[in-house]
């Protein structure tokens, strides 16, 4: 199986929806996906400064996963690269399609000068856990994530 | 008192880069911090596109705290703003200088069409968790923070 790792073009990002809303009913949080193909169009490759940079997985011309990933800024460590999500379609899993997604993240940010990669994981998905510790990659303990969102984020003065 | 919050010029960055000094001692993680003033000058105004914004506190014509931002993505909300350090100088706290901070941070999110504002919390510093959630924000939880960083990164082939 030959497995292609490219950049997205705008024409993938039905498909990427697609993932993105696969990876979001996975982790049972289906109605938290507000946004659409043409938003992903529209942040991705119309804005002056993109929000994010997409990469497909394609086996036989088909793409069966993604990455989306954007820089951050960190006060003690300069320009840092965030993974936003990570997905295989849930068919072609297991035949190191997250595998090579990864590599090209994270060879990606090296190649930008990024100091650190960061992502997020849901706790009770071991399997992703596992996969990310055997690369090296560590739980940052002692730390929590804050969102100030919704009606919350709205009525704020 | 009168405290007067406003963008930060690239002058700035001298204090700017005390008060995250001052952050990270407090925050017990000291030598962490491995950027100087001159990398937040270029990261946050010569780049042709900027790592972060930051807002300063001024009390009497002096810096006495600051904000750093920086626009996100998520592929469920869209654009998103995070909030990565927020420091008020430490004889000069309690007295409203942070609320006006976070404040500003808030106001610009909104403005810029956030859908969200994230930040990381340190769990054992109860006084801003307190403070955060007074204010409507909320702690993500069964999420954790994931870093591939130092020796771990140069050495991922």
């Amino acid at each position: 199986m030959k497995i292609k790792i490219r950049n997205a073009v705008k024409e993938d990002m039905k498909q990427v929806h697609n993932l993105i809303v696969e990876l979001a009913i996975f982790e049972k949080e289906t109605d938290e996906v507000e946004i659409d193909e043409k938003d992903l169009q529209k942040m991705g490759f119309e804005y002056e400064n993109p929000l994010f940079h997409c990469f497909v997985a394609e086996v036989d011309n088909k793409i069966v996963g993604g990455a989306i990933i954007y820089n951050r800024f960190s006060t003690w460590k300069g320009k840092t690269l965030h993974l936003e999500d990570l997905v295989v379609t849930k068919k072609m899993r297991g035949q190191g399609i997250g595998s090579k997604l990864l590599d090209k993240v994270i060879l990606h940010g090296k190649e930008s000068g990024a100091k650190r990669i960061s992502w997020n994981v849901i706790d009770w998905n071991i399997n992703a856990i596992e996969f990310y510790k055997n690369r090296g990659a560590e739980i940052v303990e002692g730390w929590s994530i804050i969102h100030l969102s919704g009606k919350n984020l709205e009525n704020y003065v």
